[in-house]
């Protein structure tokens, strides 16, 4: 029967074809506005040459091998950031051959993964427990690789990382000292403080960051260690680590899509943080209107990452989404405009888990599909 | 080179292989625990042979052909549900071949999908607005099938569905009126109800839902319409519409694995709802214990949902889960007893869309993986 025919069918594996309009997208689609993206790419490159730091964008955004490819070639980044293993490897299959996983890999059998992708990618990874030295530098000699690692300091996210310069030291020496491990320098992300709205305080948030780095970086050349990569920062903080002096690689990742969360954060004259625009939408459709001013869309939980917040409907004001459950969006419609089968771009709340739910990127420019890029890593979680 | 070697790769496609022991599964990892799943639904193939109605098991809380299968031949199931024309026809290729969508369909490319499915599974689905019915028909009878149709009234959630019996009877008129389509009966889900952690209030509010369905069967039979199906109910309130002596069908679908969500309801004695055991856990290491009362596991965002609540540690009341960012978990343990590499056992907060970000459930039994199920439908969103 033809149901069986298989694979890459509209609807069922694929939301779309090349050449097809936006309006013939089945929904719930992940839509990427080519252009859009595109300008965002071309912003912080052009800020990070002006900054003279490094760009290393962070794929756990849009674990695409396509975004991360073009933000190589294009975007002025230097290599990317990921966050499992899983994630480095389907990257580096697809070609990417410098990568950060700007976390903690600690169970042995990730590390003997991580030490096996170290064959054809630099391979970069944190550390913050001192333990996991000695089973980081096994596996890279049982391999015949070498591992890079950088030292973890909780410069305030309160997650992952040692608290003082001390204990860094501490760990970057056993690192150092190590058969198969290089010292590569600190990680110091501040995630929570990317979300701060206002610049100053913001700022503010950072500064400590800054000044636990910085006092790092000095007492680790106080025993003869260089870090050749002092990485953090995000979205939200792109240009105050940039211009610290101390920083020399950011991790940018949200920048090409953006999401309704950071579209709150602001830089000094008000505007959205870098002027990055949005460039990432669910697009979705009304599947009902049993009241006059109550509209039902198609995406729900699956379909979009309401922990930061719900999504906005995008250059509808009129409209509010409202709520959320597992398969549906409720909307509210005061003027009783929408009409059945409408479709609405939604800007997600949370970038990052909202494109980890999809298999597809629907690349759009000028109303037709232009790309559909896959989701390389999607679910890739270990 | 060996990284190339591609499928099946235990912590790259795959979390575990068959015969593994449960301390060597990568993490994080979708367990299932085949003996209290097992038992969840011989619970409820009793409750429902007790009660003599039928069950109609909600796919959309597990998206698995495997379970599906499971719940209809030793379940007591006499079909399936599911939310999406492509959750359907991912089900119905793996050979299910009773299915509800028990949502409106309302797009024109969706329903020309419906009524090619009808050819090879029977089909019914909901409507709430009349436009569609001719669309429907016009389908099935341009594929040579049959769709079913159930008007969905809304009685209490706020969702899809008509408010009143008379608009259901004008809708039931059309659908049986129309050439290619079945009257089948009604939908009356109170979804918002199912978590109303009180009994007595549980009773209150689902008899409203009650109360509003019997008027509108009341009201189609006297226009000579007998609704063959009168479908509702979840795991929550199941013992309430399942003694109605209205509805014939139950839509149970988190019964099988629960989450901390249901965890909370409970029934008149106290226990929770049903007796169901916990049978889904996100399996998760430890990855960080930067300080000495808090733990940082690899169980972020992207690993388990936390739209209805943070997940709870299972069997480990010393333990509390306190937050989540993408790819981290933040657990406070109060007594430093948690160990680098340590594992975790964690009670999503809401199963459906946690489940929706796994390929594989690894099922457990006596410490072992004794099955590995895809999620048939995992992102079948369209």
């Amino acid at each position: 029967m033809v149901i069986e025919a298989g694979l890459n069918e509209v609807g069922y594996d694929i939301p779309a074809r090349l050449g097809d309009r936006l309006e013939d997208v089945q929904t719930p689609a992940l839509i990427v506005d080519l252009d859009a993206f595109e300008r965002n790419c071309e912003r912080m490159r052009a800020y990070v040459q002006d900054m003279g730091v490094r760009l290393r964008a962070h794929a756990k955004t849009h674990k695409s091998a396509d975004i991360a490819r073009y933000q190589m070639a294009k975007g002025g980044a230097c290599g990317i950031c990921c966050q499992k293993v899983s994630e480095a490897e389907a990257l580096a299959r697809a070609g990417i051959r410098d990568i950060l996983i700007a976390n903690e890999v600690t169970d042995p059998a990730k590390i003997d993964r991580l030490a096996r992708l170290g064959l054809k990618a630099r391979i970069i990874v944190c550390v913050d427990d001192i333990s996991v030295v000695s089973t980081l530098s096994d596996a890279a000699g049982r391999h015949g690789s070498t591992i890079e690692a950088l030292v973890e300091i909780d410069c305030g996210a309160r997650r992952c990382g040692v608290r003082d310069s001390e204990q860094a030291v501490t760990i970057a020496q056993a690192i150092e000292s190590a058969a198969h491990l290089k010292f590569a320098g600190l990680q110091a992300y501040f995630g929570s403080a990317q979300h701060i709205v206002d610049p100053s305080e913001r700022r503010t948030a950072i500064g400590t960051a800054i000044d636990l780095a910085r006092e790092t970086v000095v007492r680790l050349r106080e025993v003869g260690l260089e870090c050749s990569i002092v990485g953090g920062a995000g979205t939200g903080s792109y240009n105050i680590e940039g211009r610290s002096g101390i920083y020399n690689e950011l991790q940018c990742g949200s920048y090409i899509f953006m999401d309704a969360h950071y579209g709150r954060v602001v830089d000094d004259d008000g505007s959205v943080v870098g002027r990055f625009e949005n460039a990432l939408f669910v697009l979705t459709s009304v599947m009902s209107h049993p009241s006059a001013d109550r509209a039902v869309c198609d995406a729900g939980l699956k379909a979009h990452s309401i922990d930061s917040g719900l999504p906005v409907v995008f250059e509808r004001p009129d409209l509010s989404f409202i709520g959320a459950s597992d398969e549906h969006g409720v909307i509210r419609d005061p003027h009783g405009t929408l009409k059945l089968n409408e479709r609405l771009k939604l800007v997600p709340g949370h970038c990052d888990p909202t494109c980890n739910l999809y298999d597809w990127y629907v690349g759009v420019r000028n109303g037709r599909v232009e790309a559909l890029w896959p989701v390389t890593a999607r679910g890739k979680l270990y």
